[in-house]
């Protein structure tokens, strides 16, 4: 027997015509040379409505993969919109790609057109010409001074807005299960692989940002997303605060822990979210500004230090907001938002919960498994293994079908590559990449635990462990140190610091001090460049 | 293009799993004859186990209509989850229904089975003789004394449970658009129409209920429904609450106002809901309970008096949360939370904003529409109309498509039936039912704007209009008026209090003076018994 209830594909053209509807007089802030620029909701509506014709006239196919390579900006938000809106597929590009990783991820979309701002031109254009697909490349002055080469395959964005009739229809999806965005992940490992979401799952996961226990987007929110909208849907904020009808300040192209810190207090921003390298830089400023209207400051992409989010704890009253996921789940799977049984637990204790990466958002599955026999393995904090993810808003395979065989289950989970202990409360603790883990006469050191614990002695900065190939015990950890400034530290040191907190199988076999741990193109810890740095290291015997 | 995201269905499934997985923990306490119980969510969760066995064992169909007649308690929640769960079809039979409504219900649904509490026997079982698909009654002991007839078709729910081996899997529903519940309308005119939900529509109500701007339901949070389980699903705070984590405290067969009072306050409730008649009588209780960590009052099933709001506001901190729906909008379509427009606002116009109907929840899409030519009418909250609906969790037929042919528009939309003029912010102010308006000279009068002035009047427990025929007016207000206790007042000096109040042309031609406003089955004021009892009443000229 079925239901009888309306048959109303989830779409973001509701979130879009929600918005437009409700919420017409809310701001939307961007940082540009020189200052911001401000505009409503309701202005910034009738330019998608504008895009949405401009599509037309220059021909885009029906479902044209339609490129950008933006900043976080209002601009970028209305091709957010315009482009599933309209039919067509949101691609953001990562502009902290190689240039090949860019040249292959736009032929493999067959991205039609590029956006792009005009301070990343430069980035772009040498690689335009090996895009084969793109026809068109749209310039948003974003007034940096960048040459704009005399090329007809280039337009103005501005221009070709000022000559389009804004659409003036309702904007409508048939199936919900079309195409509506898609990402490639930034993969350590082989080509990057395309993520493609639909509006079902797109429309779900902005829903899930806005229910108390993950972020609570509110309309009287004032939204601030750091994390890049190149990357992984900026966590859903975007969609999440127009489906709220929050405000949004975009920081544009200055991205700077001073710049973002200033607007931060400026626009009395109550949520905001990015990397921990942001918060990191941030921190020498807060005693500056005035960030008491912050509620929430989501961290995300790779694990959250504990003493970064004590710190902010301390200094400003609230800790970091936990969030994990990856490109393939949307990207939240799970927040390590409080919960009522741990109001008895110490700060001590919550600090250590907050650190982990929390329970599953509502409608996900997460699990851990045994890596070789795939069984299930209990959630009791102690048994690690394979953590697997399902639902609406997770991947099911990559674009054309590629790298698929190793990344999913035969039940159809994510194999997110992440190793992984959960607790009785269903909150996870991640304890590694599988490929990071250091495997250790038969046992695995968890190379994510030891480096928390470096980084917990006052004079580190930031630290990374890797594997080191080894004659007797097959593999053995090497810690990759930053020192602080103005600090010294040595390898003994250090090794005396670690001893009465990690087991002694654990201690590492040797320390090299490093100017910086080398990053991804999306702030995460790249031990593969590590990795590659000290590929002949010889440990101390 | 399509999207590549997991095809996971959107099913109660998920609800149930994730409660028992995440949330065992939690209490589930319940009123009873002499005092509570207690239970988990995990002990529940067995239980819902069990159930779902003894549906097999009973030999109910795949999709059986699973009635329940009961009081709002751990053990509805355990059928509540148990039938859609099962692939059976959930049907809260209303304790308040006349005896032939619930007889042509349970016919219509045909209802193979019916689980009523102890204390409701008495109502139920004279009618099971006419219901025709019903071969088994289960009895479910409340601890009151109702003699249990000795006949083979009576079984005792705790024995059946006892018996039964806990279903040891993983429920699945494949689709998501299986009916996963049914109510039926308390239709004031005709035969109560089927709505039928679906699972895909349960649980995206459930979600909405635990975003920030709708009741923000979250694990912390303690959930008392007043309002009943067995009306619309209880406004969906049952499925929220277990989707979110919250503790749930049900009142059982007492829903007098003083033990529903001294619930909230020993449990420390902080998210109740009801209809306006509850909390007028809790009233006088308020300064003999400490009811602090009340967050939310939800209140709806008509329209909140503001006096009423403004009253608990006054003594407790927080006015009443003002929610719309029906059971065709399953029934969350619109929340009247506050919005940061409203900031600057006098506290006087914000009590006004509250006693509106509020926005569209997120995924809802209202209009206000010409009742004769159909066309679309503006947000300027001067234009009066028919609100319509449209949503994934609106009803877009009845069971057996009856009533269907007025009751959609033919392009999909829900009409409402209430007359709506809604403001630049998207926030509905019910005018009136269509057909309560009183159709004087060729104008409408509101007969709840009406109500609402009169019942400003200090002396005023309730008060209702309704339309008179009138030779040359067609027809006039009637006020019916019900004086509180130990005060007194006249038809005269209520004339003259709305006078600077009111449109000349508003005032009511005659007051009559009666001991209670008759309510329907639900709760709401019963204009049709008002009209029957003064059909033939003659206006003074």
């Amino acid at each position: 027997m079925l239901g009888l209830m309306q048959d109303r594909p989830l779409s973001l053209t509701h979130v879009f015509h929600r918005a437009e509807r409700l919420f017409g007089h809310k701001r939307i802030v961007t940082g540009q040379a020189g200052g911001e620029r401000e505009t409503t909701i309701a202005d910034w509506a009738v330019r998608v409505r504008r895009l949405a014709t401009v599509f037309d006239t220059l021909g885009l196919s029906a479902d044209a993969r339609v490129g950008t390579f933006c900043w976080n900006t209002d601009r970028h938000l209305e091709l957010y919109l315009a482009a599933p809106c309209t039919g067509r597929v949101l691609h953001t590009l990562n502009i902290r790609l190689f240039p090949e990783q860019l040249v292959y991820i736009a032929n493999h979309a067959e991205d039609e057109i590029v956006f792009v701002d005009r301070s990343l031109l430069p980035l772009l254009w040498p690689l335009v010409d090996q895009m084969t697909t793109v026809r068109t490349v749209v310039v948003i002055d974003d007034g940096a001074d960048a040459a704009i080469p005399d090329d007809p395959r280039i337009r103005d964005y501005e221009e070709l807005l000022a000559a389009a009739e804004p659409f003036a229809g309702t904007f409508h999806i048939d199936d919900e299960n079309s195409a509506a965005a898609m990402c490639y992940t930034s993969g350590t490992t082989g080509n990057p692989k395309g993520v493609v979401y639909s509006h079902r799952s797109a429309v779900l996961h902005s829903l899930v940002t806005l229910t108390a226990d993950a972020f609570g987007l509110a309309e009287r929110d004032i939204v601030l997303p750091v994390v890049p909208m190149f990357h992984a849907n900026a966590w859903g904020l975007p969609y999440g605060a127009l489906l709220a009808g929050a405000e949004l300040v975009f920081p544009g192209p200055n991205m700077t822990p001073a710049a973002i810190a200033e607007q931060l207090a400026r626009h009395r921003v109550t949520v905001t979210g990015g990397v921990p390298t942001i918060w990191m830089g941030m921190r020498p400023l807060l005693a500056q500004h005035d960030l008491s209207a912050l509620r929430a400051i989501l961290c995300g992409g790779s694990a959250v230090p504990r003493a970064l989010s004590e710190a902010y704890r301390e200094a400003i009253g609230i800790p970091m907001l936990h969030a994990w996921g990856m490109t393939e789940t949307s990207p939240i799977a799970s927040i390590s938002s409080g919960r009522s049984h741990q109001d008895a637990w110490t700060e001590d204790e919550r600090a250590d919960a907050r650190a982990r990466q929390g329970q599953p958002a509502p409608l996900v599955d997460l699990r851990i498994a045994d890596p070789e026999s795939g069984q299930e393995l209990p959630w009791d904090d102690e048994a690690t293994g394979e953590l697997q993810a399902a639902g609406p808003w997770i991947a099911r395979e990559y674009y054309r079908g590629e790298g698929g065989g190793t990344q999913f289950t035969e039940d159809g989970w994510l194999r997110t590559g992440d190793v992984a202990a959960v607790d009785r409360w269903g909150y996870v603790r991640l304890v590694d990449r599988t490929k990071d883990l250091v495997k250790s006469g038969g046992e695995w050191i968890s190379s994510v635990d030891l480096e928390n614990e470096i980084m917990a002695h006052p004079a580190v900065e930031e630290a990374a462990v890797i594997a080191i190939p080894h004659e007797k015990w097959t593999e053995r950890p090497l810690a990759c140190v930053v020192v602080k400034e103005g600090r010294s530290l040595t390898g003994e040191e250090l090794i005396e610091f670690l001893t009465p907190r990690v087991a002694k199988w654990w201690l590492p076999d040797a320390v090299e001090f490093i100017d910086e741990v080398p990053k991804t193109s999306v702030g995460k810890f790249s031990k593969r460049t590590l990795r590659e740095k000290f590929g002949d290291y010889t440990l101390p015997s």
